[in-house]
């Protein structure tokens, strides 16, 4: 596929996204880890606006100053911008702006890839369509916070977000034998900078789930009284359930003593067959010692993950998300991209069903604080 | 005018001061003091639904039971509400359906008020006119907060908020004598129950301005450091100035060396002759401190008015909001009207330039929190 | 009495208010409000030295120019100052180098009062005489907060705190008629400028109870549900019992099922016939509310003050703590010290067992956040 | 030495760092971080009543029933405790009581250690004397901010804290090949169960600094504007920087011009140089980028450890404290010590002037949370 038949499909994907929601639904932000709607589509625009065509397509007409400040995400190399929890603030640019906006940018952006291109440029290309699919996922999980926090629970689509069936057969294991593997990024197609430095690793011999936990697996721990016993939580994790009263995984609802959980499809029974979903490090770190097992680490994960099927949800792991050997940040914004994130995260693997099909690789490295709930997360266990 | 005109009339205004506003700003709540426009527009329907036709239109069918806890304010005796600092952060209902509630409602309301309805239910219908009424000021208080502190200045209305200028021959004092003068709402016209038991009060003789602080006047306060001149402050006016960095009156803007402010008209020139407006209870105390001078008192202020003219400011008082001799709560949720709310507020006179023309009287009490600024505030000194 | 014997008696008392404690007892300040001992100690010395010794006494010689830092309370015109938070959080300077501070300003003062002082002079040394005493009272409300929020309930004194038993007779109302009174501080005596400007009040007629509330009247409203009924409660006082979980005045403490309160001689059985004490406004306003009666205005218990007796509790009046007709701030240090908190507070009458004999008169106005319980209040009703 | 020896020297350690305190001292509380000194007295004592005397000693009379809930640190199966921030509101029990406590408990310790004692018994003893160290070690550290954060600036003792001189032909490098180490304790000798696991770990080649940075170096950085360039810091330690306000490292004060630190004798020019101390995660790594380096991973720090010295400063790892394979909590409250701290904080390596002798082992990892900086922290470069 070209460059432009890329750039056209990226695009178009994320207004599709976007399709089902009522103008009011773009404008809100009800955490600080939710953006609104019409953020994501203003912010990835800019993107392209500002590493592409403000550098590089002479001649280019900005389309709005003021819109630097606005959809600046945390590049601090560009100058000041609207901090995070103010973005649902704003009732302007409207939606209908920013789509204005947005032709605006595919048509300057076409116009440039219909020439000869350096090779600088389709790099910075490559990773703008890669910055857009990482927010099409997130455009996704904030719409689903967006609407599973409203008391009228209303529908993103009837048919959004079918659950993964956990087989019956399950709950067995794969073995890897203790050795030196390899971890990192292999190969010519793109990756994120925090992949790269491919490095050998030395593993202890473990053991890892080949299947996801269920929602009813979760639910014995929920019942067992899992979230007040103490000996099972991280301390981090344990004040965090008590400052926030937590007592099941984010989307639960317990009524009339029955359990449902809100969907993208609305509020539903829960399936207790189905993989868990929207829990936090600390719940999977709580849940796995319960079971008197531990959460896999990134490497082992890496290294295990052509035994199992995944893909389904983001998986925690049991590593800080840290640096590889060789890392260096790139000068310039795009250097921000990744390295000033290591520090007090964890890192996730895997992928989930909201995930844009490129991002799924063996070597990608997702990260959160371990607190956050509303990635599709879930738990696989090693020992 | 007859009940079903005045509805229709009361009803429409709302609508039409919401006129200029894309769906987008209607949603917003940049401060919990601010609601989102689409809230008060649910919120003033919603007291015609709970308090008028659910219990007196017979077979009267509730638009959705949901909105209930959507569009309470802060009626405890109504139930559960959403908390006020989230109301910024539902999309839903939609800008849409609420006007179809009022639409909703309006024809149950106009069916209600063709029939020969009992006293209970005028007097009612008339609190909720003048509910309603009130929350027109808050909806053109509000869309300014909202529409000011976006970073693109977004106009409202062109020729929206014309200043009152202040005439040259100014600064000229009446005087009232020493004497016993009676307070309180006098006739049979409506007003709030924190008006009445009209009672006598022992007055010294004052002076008192006939004209408003302009914004030149303040801006000479500003000038001579008035705002780190601890000794014009009450202490927690000082904590306030420092804890928010206040330099300067709410929408205000120094832009290389000219100062400027942000009106429904957009961001334009201070004319210095008109009145001040956007203070703090805190910068009119001290204010008045710099010039040896103090604010009035709410008996003082209505016992004068006759001598001057008033309604384009809400005037600070030096009196704290309390209870009339012999007031009581009105049992039941409208009881929760006034009462409540008379603890650590300050009482302001006169009306402002957005204030329905039914609320202009010399009894009528409004009353903040010392700190608030986004009201059409200003001063009038006493001696 | 002259000067100098009362500045020995002064000194002296505060002095033995501390002799019980322990050194570690001088030292913390579990909540902002309360001030370590040893600060109190330190800063009513600072008083006399700095608005007397260093301007008045030629060649004073200053304990140490550090201890202005450390000891000023809140007067901005002094200079900078150890936030109000941070107190407890000094361990220097230590009790032993404070009472030789005392010494040291002690000696210099009683050569000054051997002299023949001015009238300036001797208004200072008044000031600060009263200063001390309001700061005696703090000590016994700071001392008990500090024993009684230690888990070992330690004793301050074991025949502390003899409660008032009300006489069974009780309930009886005195009734004041309608007419115009005089208020505020009559005579020659010694006040505070907040009680100058005697004027004269209209008041309507009406009735006040001859005695105060006791412990087992206001555990009738706890047992109906008092805490949890918001009819009876200003908004903001239902929301300060929601954020804080309070259930009971303070120190009260329910164990195996009776009732106990912490008090200076320990922790002890409630005597239900004993006057109540440690409530806030709120609680004070609701109990009122509950009965169907109100709390009286300032102006109302001034008037009425000859007809009942009073002294063992600070009352809370329903006034805003404002200025009298004609109350302007002295100017200076001195002028800090009671018009700049006229804001949110509210006012109390009477005394408390704790209170310095010298601050007992009718026309007294103590005045505290309305959250506050810390000091001895207690309730009378008025209706 | 025999168990009694050693017991006995631990404990008169402990107090032989207090000798200097006044009363005053052993009291105060400036942040959550610091506890008391007296709170480390009673709490290591508590540690042996608690673990060791109730369980073992047939017939132990406990000292206090109510110590328990004072001196419980975070041992959730122990039941409830003054939680962190209110340790400094404590002013019982008296450090006389505490040092009484003290007493009593070792009597019964050294009459139980007297007698033939289970291997049980021996390992708890011996986690009891680590443990006390570890705490002789906070006390020095608390200390320091206690009475550096006195704006009296009081010294603890003249000669206490000598820096470390780097010898001028310092900025030599040490080289490491890549290859397979061993990670972890080695040998019989006491260790945390956060060392054991010893295990293979594969490591690229690598420098690594053979002296720290000293104070010069460190100011060279924060003289070329390295607090306020944004490309040098995590996102996290920038906002860390921006919200309080930092611009130099703890206990560093510019008085007129020239650069100050206080130490435990006072405050002193800072010696430039000499090895920097007191400095965040934060900090240190943003000097090293600024350097065009990094910091060590603690697994390069440990197999570096003997090409230089140290023991002078902690050192911060770019290692994240994450359990190593094979790590399991114990079961029961002395499983509480490490394993639940494993989020969100950074591994250091060394050990500091004020670590007790036994804490110097090259596998020791010590951990905090990347804001820290009251621990005697350091920067070694790696490449």
């Amino acid at each position: 596929m070209n460059y432009s038949e890329r750039y056209l499909q990226t695009r178009a994907r994320t207004e599709s996204i976007c399709y089902p929601l009522k103008t009011e639904d773009y404008v809100v932000q009800p955490i600080e880890d939710v953006s609104p709607p019409k953020w994501h589509l203003g912010h990835t625009t800019w993107f392209f606006e500002t590493f592409i065509l403000k550098p590089f397509l002479p001649g280019y007409n900005e389309y709005d100053v003021n819109y630097n400040y606005v959809f600046n995400s945390y590049y601090e190399t560009i100058g000041s911008r609207v901090i995070r929890t103010d973005r649902g603030n704003l009732s302007r640019p409207s939606v209908e702006d920013i789509y204005n906006y947005r032709k605006h940018v595919d048509n300057a952006m076409l116009q440039l890839l219909q020439t000869s291109i350096s090779e600088k440029i389709k790099e910075l290309v490559l990773l703008g369509f890669n910055h857009e699919e990482q927010h099409q996922e997130l455009l996704f999980t904030d719409i689903k916070y967006i609407l599973g926090h409203n008391p009228l629970f209303p529908k993103y689509s009837e048919d959004a977000e079918l659950g993964l069936k956990i087989p019956s057969g399950k709950n067995s294991m794969a073995t890897i034998q203790e050795g030196i593997y390899e971890i990192g990024h292999k190969g010519d197609g793109f990756c994120f900078d925090n992949e790269l430095g491919r490095h050998k690793y030395h593993l202890q011999g473990f053991h890892i789930a080949k299947d996801l936990v269920t929602n009813g697996e979760f639910l014995d721990f929920l019942n067992d009284g899992g979230y007040t016993s103490h000996q099972y939580w991280h301390a981090e994790g344990l004040n965090w359930v008590k400052t926030n009263n937590i007592q099941a995984p984010l989307y639960w609802h317990k009524i009339e003593g029955a359990w449902y959980h809100y969907t993208l499809g609305g509020l539903k029974p829960i399936p207790m067959d189905e993989a868990l979903c929207h829990i936090s490090f600390y719940e999977a770190a709580a849940y796995a010692a319960w079971k008197g097992m531990r959460l896999p680490t990134e490497f082992e994960w890496e290294v295990a993950a052509s035994t199992f099927e995944w893909g389904h949800r983001w998986e925690w792991t049991n590593s800080a998300y840290l640096p590889y050997p060789g890392f260096m940040r790139a000068p310039g914004a795009v250097g921000e991209y990744n390295g000033k994130f290591m520090i007090n995260q964890m890192v996730l693997r895997g992928a989930s069903e909201c995930t844009s099909p490129a991002h799924s690789r063996a070597s990608y490295r997702n990260f959160f604080h371990p607190h956050l709930r509303w990635q599709f997360t879930g738990i696989r266990l090693a020992l």
